[in-house]
């Protein structure tokens, strides 16, 4: 029973990187579409939402499961809770990466703005903080999961930046602003992408070492970690 | 000990309405901080995200207690994963206004684009939906929660018509495309408030009759669900 217990985890956390392979990949796609003027590539995107709405359902039934029938105490609830959370926010990543695809489908029929080339930068970290908060994840490394968190500053400067030049543009030629508009919620979508990589990374946190943490008695990193201490850790 | 156990889900829904009452606090006075250029409601949301944040962490505590301890089956399980889950949402809210309101601080120092009526008006339904989707939670109520979740396309509607408007402002006088800017980003602050009362109401139909829907098999409304059916529900 014990030895099935641990399968089933082992399982699950295999799914979580599936779906978190699948957020990435919409994410690549969705700016690809953009930077290429791809329209094969936007629905490409919109087929993977299919794919990863089946994905976090099973997720979700497999965490449900085994917290109804196992009952597990401590970090093996920690695990599943966080679970539950953390696909959660890859599912939400998939619908960024879609309302991208979906501005890019627009903006590719009409002239570009401007070259690309701060949104494809600020993507490649907003990529970088998926692909490691899911690292952090299966190593069970808050050292890394702290580095995610970290990036969000990075983020942060990148989207104002992406924001002031679009502004120059707007404010030069009215007939720009409404696809300016569409690349600053472009950039919007990346800025949410990097909360929900935020918040798995705090997750991460929360899944390894929840005692530490409560011993500590820090609030505001309590707080960042969202998911409480139980009493029988 | 059941007795408790009992004790314990009331005060668990109680702080949960606490954490609704002051999430919808928040939205109202960030909106008319903006409304009536009064930056001491500016103030008062931001004190009230300290609140929020305690609140927040008490809710997840109790939760994530009572699964360690009582390890609850079926629908006590669903109540307790979906009270975290909806505790997270309404997080997420309180975040909103607060960006709300930090935009609204930085509007009130300049000359108003327009006088607002459409941003009011789609705070009314919002708001709407946040509180309704609490009242389904407290009476149990799926078809109060289906209501929160078909306005959404009323959202949708408004948040266009805001758009629109701003943009005919901006194409006509470019020195408002900042200010014309941050009214479009408070629209998209209303309308990821309204996604969240969604998510809330998508919930509630899944603690109140999860098995119903699994019978049904409507995976489409399941995916709405987000939470999977426990096998022994």
């Amino acid at each position: 029973m014990e030895r099935h217990f641990e399968t089933e985890l082992h399982a699950l956390r295999d799914r979580l990187l599936a779906m978190g392979g699948l957020a990435e990949t919409m994410i690549h796609k969705g700016i690809k579409a953009l930077v290429d003027r791809d329209q094969g590539l936007v629905q490409a995107v919109l087929a993977h939402e299919e794919e990863m709405d089946l994905l976090c359902i099973e997720i979700d039934d497999r965490c449900f499961t085994q917290l109804a029938l196992r009952q597990p105490m401590a970090s093996d609830l920690r695990f599943l809770v966080g679970g539950i959370k953390i696909n959660s926010d890859l599912e939400r990543i998939g619908d960024q990466a879609v309302s991208i695809a979906l501005r890019a489908r627009s903006l590719i029929n009409q002239p570009q703005v401007k070259p690309l080339i701060d949104i494809p930068r600020m993507t490649g970290v907003v990529q970088e903080m998926v692909r490691y908060s899911l690292d952090a994840f299966v190593r069970r490394d808050p050292e890394l999961a702290r580095d995610v968190i970290d990036r969000d500053d990075e983020v942060d400067n990148l989207r104002d930046q992406i924001f002031r030049e679009l502004l120059t543009y707007m404010m030069g030629d009215a007939t720009t602003i409404p696809r300016a508009i569409d690349l600053i919620l472009i950039s919007r979508n990346l800025e949410r992408i990097a909360d929900h990589a935020t918040n798995i990374a705090e997750d991460v946190i929360y899944i390894v070492r929840g005692e530490d943490v409560r011993e500590r008695g820090d609030k505001e990193l309590r707080k960042g970690l969202r998911l409480p201490i139980p009493n029988n850790g």
